[in-house]
């Protein structure tokens, strides 16, 4: 077992079609708005592999995740037909049908089974799809299908100002296999997933119960250690396709090189959810939170998710203001015991806080900590074994604008 | 037992000195700004009363809320010194001893023990209180004490744009008793108290686990049905001083007019709860959500407060958008289960969700009801019983621009 799964993983350019026998497509099909790619597909040439699936806790799930899970439960999902501009949540039953719809017809056009695809939608609530532009698009995507996931990135955007891709490579089993995803954001966007889609493919061969132990864990420590605004949309999905193209042999947990696929997974993940993170609907800045000596990883995950949530820490970040009195009482109310006299904290490089008490320091110093486009915030809590790190970005104007006229 | 307690309640003028006996002063002491209000007492001229404390969940305590508590425990507190500016929180061992001696000066320069005081600061965490300017404003202030509260419900503001104050009388074993009260919000404001103070007072005379009781109930359907940004402050108290001024038989619970009281309370506290909220920083609406037919009334609660704690709500409430799909989304992760396809929801006299799925209405209607500086939002989860009312407000550039320069 590697004892560092980051060891031997290399970042690669590409995305979702840097494995082999994945191709995509994005298209403007007029779902919502005209003249900009909103309709995508993702489709794996190679039949048989494995896929898993994670999605949102809000109780209203939107109709294509109720599909998806359909397909991902039957085995063998190998293409996945996404919209933007429309979520198709709240909408019912004909929302629904609206969704078997979108996956039958994508089915038809790959001339796949329709429990091989999956459906993902985003945008607004509360609105049905156009069904004939939707079929429409399908059939232009279908057409074309290239080794190049840059439409599809495109195609899959609401808010977001740029696409967000990753890959990464790793020897398993004597072959080199590729991991890559494709993500978008940007508002909703909260621990435990947030109105996020993640399109991730590998070529490697993964056992099923495997593949979803890989995507679950993973998630945990990068789709869910993210916030935009504390609001978890009924659209957040996470795919993972392998579609065994590298003819390894079917990796499991007990594979020697688990660790380091694992480690590939998870790179690309985290990669993707920084991307996400700093390009928060109105963001001028990543924040990346980083608590250590916690009682446990979950603990330090909820405080640090509890600093990258406040508003009150957002703004003081977009004022570039080292208001750190904002980061203690942040971490005070995540409903993580520990003890306030044992924490240290720092601005980047400047230590503002120790046991208990404020540290004197250059107040201008540490305003500069914050001045760049990537802020760094570490909290040092106790002498625990427990660790996390979790991104979010600052509160702008740009966010109350964006959000106060969405719709119109 | 008075079955509608509302009946005989009366809104009367003033604050926390309408009732007998309590007096109040509000000085400049230029503890963080110059030439304003910044420091206030309030003291009951009668002694042998009894208090009421709740104070804020967050593990990072301001040192005076531990000052106070002390006080309230030992009993009879019957005046309490405030001041604005500085917090006191995060000072560690010396700020400890520094909310000691605030209340050991207050003290002095009454007359009365210090156990009979009680202290609470609020302005920004993390910075030592100016103890002489403190000391000459304490005594400026208790030279000052008149039976009029807006000096003092000027001194505790922060952000806050305007004083907050409420009172009301009710017939008790005979006898008119008052209850009043002044708060301050407006940032950090978040169910389970937030960045406010309030104090709150009485003539009745109250056996004291009753007074406690009553504060307790009160606060749970008033100032823990607000929120502001999200975000719990250390310093969040509230406060309720019955001095027995009115000379009733001292209320219990199992007294006839305990309803009526504990009612009396209930209002005033709803109505600077209220205020708190439409003074949020940065607001210029007011959101009233109303939750009815949950299985009980704290499930009823969460859903509302979900609602007004979204940050997508308050901008679409800004932005006068009848976006009730992020309504119904905000119901969903709120961890409370139920059925979507039995939601019924309103925009004031609109009706724009029912049975699961959008119901067709005049959108320009819609947006009209948003259009005010109050806003109604009903929803009708089910046919259970509970329901309970929550009130929050917009999000607005003026709250990303006073939290990104507060320190400034």
């Amino acid at each position: 077992m590697n004892k560092n799964p980051e060891i031997g993983i290399e970042i690669v350019s590409g995305g979702a079609t840097a494995p082999r026998g994945f191709l995509a497509a994005g298209v403007a099909s007029g779902v919502r708005y005209e003249g900009r790619r909103d309709l995508g597909l993702l489709f794996s040439e190679v039949s048989g592999g494995t896929a898993a699936f994670v999605c949102t806790t809000n109780l209203l799930k939107a109709a294509p995740l109720l599909v998806t899970r359909e397909s991902v439960e039957s085995g063998g999902v190998r293409a996945v037909v996404v919209n933007s501009g429309v979520a198709n949540a709240a909408t019912g039953e004909r929302g629904l049908e609206d969704a078997y719809r979108m996956r039958e017809l994508a089915a038809e056009e790959l001339g796949i089974g329709a429990s091989e695809v999956a459906v993902a939608s985003t945008g607004v609530i509360g609105e049905r799809l156009p069904m004939d532009r939707v079929k429409t698009g399908i059939r232009e995507a279908a057409a074309r299908l290239v080794q190049d996931d840059s439409a599809f990135a495109e195609a899959i955007l609401t808010t977001d100002t740029r696409t967000k891709e990753a890959a990464a490579a790793v020897e398993v089993g004597g072959r080199v296999v590729t991991v890559g995803g494709v993500a978008k954001g940007s508002g909703m966007i909260h621990p435990n997933m947030a109105t996020m889609l993640a399109f991730l493919t590998t070529d490697a061969a993964v056992e099923k119960h495997c593949l979803q132990k890989t995507l679950g864990e993973a998630t945990e420590r990068t789709f869910n250690r993210i916030t935009v605004d504390g609001d978890t949309s009924p659209n957040d999905m996470a795919l993972l396709m392998a579609n065994g193209a590298a003819e390894n042999e079917p990796l499991t947990e007990g594979s020697p090189d688990y660790a380091a696929f694992a480690g590939a997974v998870e790179a690309v993940m985290r990669h993707l959810a920084k991307e996400i993170a700093r390009d928060g609907e109105g963001a001028t800045k990543l924040v990346e939170v980083v608590v250590k000596g916690a009682k446990s990883e979950d603990a330090a995950a909820a405080l640090a998710k509890s600093v990258v949530g406040s508003s009150l820490v957002k703004a003081a970040a977009y004022g570039e203001d080292a208001n750190w009195g904002r980061v203690v009482n942040a971490m005070g109310y995540a409903g993580v015991p520990f003890d306030p006299s044992k924490v240290e904290l720092s601005f980047g490089p400047v230590k503002v806080f120790s046991g208990g008490e404020p540290v004197a320091h250059d107040v201008d110093e540490a305003n500069a900590a914050l001045s760049g486009d990537e802020i760094s915030i570490l909290a040092r809590v106790g002498g625990g074994e427990g660790s996390a790190v979790a991104w979010g970005c600052d509160l702008t104007y740009e966010y109350v604008k964006i959000n106060g006229s969405y719709r119109s």
